[in-house]
């Protein structure tokens, strides 16, 4: 059986008329798929309006107490809630979770020999709670996952959503044909970054290694595309980078968009 | 088979040392449980430095757009998730759910000739969706469930935890031998509610009328108590009204404690 799991960013969840559009659809799917979402720009105004300080380190954002505080509101309840309740609007018996929720998700705090990056988890990629997700989604049910996971000693974890969807993908091949799907506010991976119509329709893992000598797919996109290129290596059948609004008819294979993956 | 239903207010809540006994305390029970907690004071704090005005109508709360985000944000986030992942580190397989979360509490917002309530829900307790529940509780999970509701329209709503909680009783009372436990800080219903000592121990259908008419049991307490007859009437098998420390030493059946509620 075929499994899709899809991550949105930020940039969807921040504009309330993108995010209706989204779900709208994504309920009318007739595959299953488990939804992650990533944070939005909504934890940093609510931190902004509280007075927490961003705190960085070597460049790096920690998530110290106040801030851990805030991203467990806003991922797990606002955003995580809303998104929810629209899918259930619309008949998809969406259910949220975080990582800690039927202890989904274990990761630890990460180490780092000269970084404190505070209330940061690294996924326990072996220890996902494989049976109780296919439990889920074989029962009908949608799991809307929040970019937060859990020590299993108490301790919430702020955790990247591209991580989470990755492992979640490659945790789930065994059981189902895994497609993931990174969804963002452009139409794939571009060969020029200003130009939103130089999408490269299909990358291999030479190939993927040749655009980056050459330079073409540089900064933000090498972590998401090693994210994928890793869940390829581990069982998921395929990635693809796309622009949210083509989600539905990618998934329906009724046009091809955005940018696939392939082993190879 | 037993299935207690606890509710805990907020002064629970609010303590990060009482909360901490009190999940320590329901973690060693030997039957399965369902726990609804109560928003506590953490909403209004954020609402106040968010500089969110409590809006009243006729002496009475109003939800708000502002207010609901306040308490999603608090309820569903920071409250459920804490609680989530401190059960989890105990070995308990806690998920926490809104009434959006599978569908199961749809509610209505509350229509009042008079006073707009704003984001309010009202429980619609023929469509609880009990075999979720069911199909949870059986597989070994423990639903932590948040005072939010939704109205299946795409709109969460705020609602009563005591409620709620009444409201879950009921609808599983077909399924199990349900107890339902309010958790509260002090220890019973109090014959003199300045002396903690002055516990009723057992209040029947006909003496509950009494001691209201008597004025012994008044004010906040009443809600309370109309909705634990209320749920007895429904099937559910014995209510208690408890202080929390005792919840455990009272399901064990250890001790007599707080103030039992029986038919008759």
């Amino acid at each position: 059986m075929n499994l899709h799991v899809i991550k949105i960013g930020g940039n969807i969840i921040d504009n309330d008329t993108t995010l209706r559009e989204f779900t709208a659809d994504i309920t009318g799917l007739k595959e299953p798929f488990i939804l992650v979402h990533g944070g939005g720009k909504l934890a940093t105004t609510l931190s902004s309006t509280l007075g927490i300080e961003t705190q960085m380190s070597n460049g790096r954002r920690i998530t110290d107490a106040e801030t851990l505080k805030v991203v467990v509101m806003v991922y797990a309840g606002l955003i995580n809630k809303n998104i929810v309740a629209q899918l259930q609007a619309r008949g998809c018996n969406a259910i949220g979770l975080t990582g800690a929720d039927g202890n989904i998700i274990p990761a630890k705090k990460r180490q780092h020999p000269e970084i404190d990056f505070g209330f940061v988890g690294d996924i326990l990629p072996g220890e996902i709670n494989t049976q109780l997700l296919k439990q889920f989604i074989d029962a009908g049910l949608i799991p809307v996952v929040a970019p937060l996971t859990h020590d299993d000693k108490g301790q919430l974890l702020n955790t990247n959503a591209d991580t989470i969807a990755a492992s979640l993908a490659v945790a789930l091949a065994p059981e189902y044909e895994v497609q993931l799907h990174y969804c963002f506010e452009k139409n794939g991976v571009l060969r020029d970054k200003n130009d939103d119509n130089s999408v490269i329709p299909e990358i291999t893992a030479a190939y993927y290694n040749q655009l980056k000598n050459e330079g073409i797919i540089s900064d933000g996109m090498i972590p998401k595309l090693d994210n994928a290129f890793a869940a390829i290596g581990q069982g998921v059948r395929e990635v693809s980078i796309l622009h949210a609004r083509n989600i539905r008819a990618v998934i329906q294979q009724e046009t091809h968009a955005g940018t696939r993956l392939i082993n190879g």
